[in-house]
């Protein structure tokens, strides 16, 4: 950590930011500038997190040196981290393909999707059961109806269900019907959510908050991992910024960032990335390119009567194409 | 609600998208442009939100006409709405001050903040059991201890509480301390949080989030506001830029934008928009100068052992000189 | 175009806009809604942008619905454009290298990365030798001695030269040195220097500002073609947004955007778009994958000591490596 | 200046860097850290801006403790500038207005607006004759001729002119006609534009750039001086950010730091910064209360028919209402 002091600091100011700083059991190196005094601390500053000193007299600013996650990163886990779900993985090397509609609507919908899916070989169905809304007059999701709809079909066409947790209350309802809980961007920062979510034993999918740093992003996978569960994905999906030609701004290198600085697999999320259909299959193709993990998709049996999303969601016919490219590209050559 | 059609639209298309508006009990007036067709629906728009339209080809794109809320909105109710709590009044005209340290740290810390607030005639302390945190290693509250503490210093005070609530489960433990609940810049749409907060007699000042639009904010009011609960306060706090100066950007525009669309009061937090102790005081008096109904602030018995936001903290001394300006400060003249 | 009249618009007001778009010789279409009306201008709405409506009286607001730019549109132009330099093409199918220093430093740096980069087949030569920096106290260029050492490499090792241009008044000198002219992010909106490039007969590689909209660019390139210079390369480099890992947010859906909606060859710079070295093989890749026309990237031979970008330029070694990779890589399979 | 090293630098690197910074002239100091060693650099750190490190090797960042301008800080004046025009005061405790259209677009326009504005006292007459506008569709502004009917309308009334630059090469004519030249937001880093104007002996309105930052926007205002011109007013004018409901979002925050950090003048363009009419008088009373030295606003005779601008301009009665209350506001009280 580096305190830069304040041109004018006083004596006693300063005198009582050293003391502080050994009374943490740190060391200070002090650098004397001709225009500023700067302090370099040394020993593990994370401890100073819990007894922050950027209120001090006399203190310009604090720099802080070290990352401040520990868990996710790979200083602490050098090997890419592999999750298991009954038999199929994620991470690794293997690229892979979360499929389904925005929201269950019904279980004709259900099973039709996860049948034509399961022939392809995907392995991962989403459905949201429990939807986020920025309306309170949009639909709302099915809930428990939505979940046992998609159970069915997963069952019936050996799938693992992926679906979004909105409340920490709703874990033990959801915990018989998922097999990833999905949080999504506007709970990326829900911390009792994140918190209970480390507590059980399924894989968690992640996504970055629409205004998230890759800072806060990690250390939110932090929160869950420092509770126990180290079966976390990480899944870009969009930020906001001035550009409103697609729905988010997909930032692919938070992706290339995320791969290099954690051993958490990492997603990405084209529909929602960029609400805008014609662009699933590019960028699909880039985030496989760059070193992705994998992606999640909207596919729908009959977008133009979806509940939700209609306008970035593929139908068969699409999803047909763009799956067979991305398979066929092979990467890294 | 407008449909622009695209360009090589086919007859069929056209046809599905007329019997749908139809369908809907709405009425299409089509307008034949020399590049293109539109399409002006004509009745209450909102019917379409949950049966959207957006997927069906040959639309380009919809524009919606309406304002997506409706309760919160001044169109639905003309006059201020006032909230009285306990005899105290928020809105309507008042410029009111809420105060108080950024976490709830000790029992002396509150008493001694309570004691002060109070003979300067402040009605409403404000202090953090449970915190939302970045970092997992950072201070996370007291909780229940840290309400028990402030509970005491507001009781014997005779000040009233506003105080953080972080997930649906703690609003029956909240209910007994606080008498208005915060809802954070994070939370602004954890729509489960808003709804049940809808459901009790208490005000919410609901923060806006650091990404969210005009619009979006106003819809997690109307979330609230549908389920029963009319006394909202609205809490500008900064959004989120690519300055870095500050800690966020105090978007004060959108505080008189909120003043005209809404009936709500709303109020300015220039401690977290800012993030810089030397703007809180102009940024108050801004804030008082366009209309805003009260501003929140931090004040710390002594901010350089502040647990958290010490940096923003005022102390006695320097919340003295604010407060004084900001009641000095006649308007309108 | 889409007039939106307020709810409470005098009969006066509304017959006052009639007769205004009858005046321009458009037609009103009017859909009377139960809350608002609305009037569908048909005709060649651009005809407006010079007699503007905005501020008239009982307007709420103006939705236009055609797009501003035409000359640059694919409705204009359904082909690819294809931009031939002497001999050498760029667009249409094919995905071109322009690669070189940051800043042209010295002879001997420009004939070795020249003669480096001829060896592998690459055309076109980059390297600046006026500087737009943010600080006057950094290295601003060489000026027109840097020109002639650009000159005299790109002559030795038969390549083009791609140098930027700063300011109107240089056209004339940059014009005895280079093949592509390149406009740099903070130019992208300067109309003059816009204007009197449309008047030469060399291409321009114009870049996006690093806050500018997807259309704001596409009507920057409008300027140029409308007077005269249809040898246009856009060239995403980045946007500004508040994640602050990297430089800047590259923006790979604009690419798919503009390569959609434009005829015009574009063309990618991640080392500006990222800023960070280790991202620019993934991110060429990805632009190859998504359909760019072409990367370009910084190489120095001796990046240590390079004089500006330092941290993001490739050295050989580093070159080879994603030159390799990038060829190897054979798209669409 | 603080180096962070790579966590694996080797022993040869770490001697490099060091040997770097000697043949500078500058003292490292060294911190040897559990986890990171990070290298103090004493004595002038800006001599290394002309020979950047951040590209050698085991160098994981650079971070500068130094602020990148001088001439426009505080640390080198510390007294407020007052820039006094032809008798006429900006900045040093008077808060000043200058007002007029966006474009001008007749003598008449001008004659009534100048005869408005000098019967309320004011000094300054604003006017476009050269505009920069996105689309080349869109009114030009009328060059010359506008210059000239401004001039006539300024001379009669006494008044001065403000009116926008938009490259070098405009500086002769201009300079003929106006009292301050304005730069605006898309020209604030057009550095040989700041630079020619460094060398003229009239005031500069320099905008602040849609996405700059407060230090991207005194470095553009240090060009300036560092050719010999001192008489800077900064001004903001809004911010691009997500937020839509507003044309840009105004930023006071940047207005209160810059004042604090710089000796200059500050404005405030509350009609670009909002781009709407309701906000203007708010907008202008803040400005005054957090310590601006002025407002910048748009005024017509007959905004129903301005050509551009039109939404965001006052009329007359508008402008009585705002200036009477700007008057009547005395600050600090």
């Amino acid at each position: 950590m580096i305190i830069v002091l304040k041109k004018n600091i006083s004596k006693k100011e300063k005198e009582d930011i050293i003391s502080r700083i050994h009374s943490c059991g740190l060391t200070p190196h002090i650098s004397q500038g001709t225009e500023r005094t700067i302090i370099g601390v040394v020993g593990d500053e994370r401890i100073l997190q819990a007894k922050p000193m950027d209120g001090m007299k006399g203190i310009e600013k604090i720099i802080n040196i070290l990352k401040p996650y520990k868990l996710v990163s790979r200083d602490f886990k050098k090997e890419d981290t592999v999750i298991n779900i009954k038999g199929r993985k994620i991470g690794g090397g293997d690229f892979s393909v979360i499929a389904g509609p925005c929201s269950v609507e019904s279980e004709e919908q259900m099973m039709m999707t996860a049948e034509y899916l399961s022939k392809k070989g995907i392995s991962f169905l989403r459905g949201g059961a429990f939807k986020p809304r920025t309306s309170p007059y949009s639909f709302q999701g099915l809930g428990r109806e939505g979940l046992e709809f998609m159970k069915r079909a997963a069952s019936k066409y050996d799938m693992l269900i992926v679906s979004e947790i909105m409340d920490a209350q709703d874990i033990e309802l959801l915990y018989d019907f998922v097999d990833i809980f999905q949080v999504g961007a506007r709970n990326m920062q829900n911390f009792i959510l994140l918190q209970e979510l480390g507590a059980i034993d399924k894989p968690i999918l992640l996504k970055r908050g629409m205004s998230s740093t890759l800072k806060e992003w990690l250390m939110a996978a932090e929160y869950i991992m420092l509770k126990g569960n180290s079966n976390i994905i990480l899944c870009e999906r969009g930020i906001r910024t001035f550009e409103d030609y697609t729905r988010n701004t997909l930032d692919l290198s938070a992706v290339i960032a995320a791969k290099n600085i954690s051993h958490l697999p990492v997603f990405v999320d084209p529909s929602h990335g960029t609400g805008r259909k014609e662009m699933i299959l590019p960028m699909s193709l880039a985030s496989k390119v760059i070193g992705a993990d994998g992606v999640m998709v909207e596919v729908h049996p009959n977008p133009e009567k979806a509940l939700s999303d209609s306008a970035q969601s593929m139908d068969f016919n699409e999803f047909d194409d763009m799956f067979s490219k991305l398979e066929g590209f092979k990467w890294p050559v």
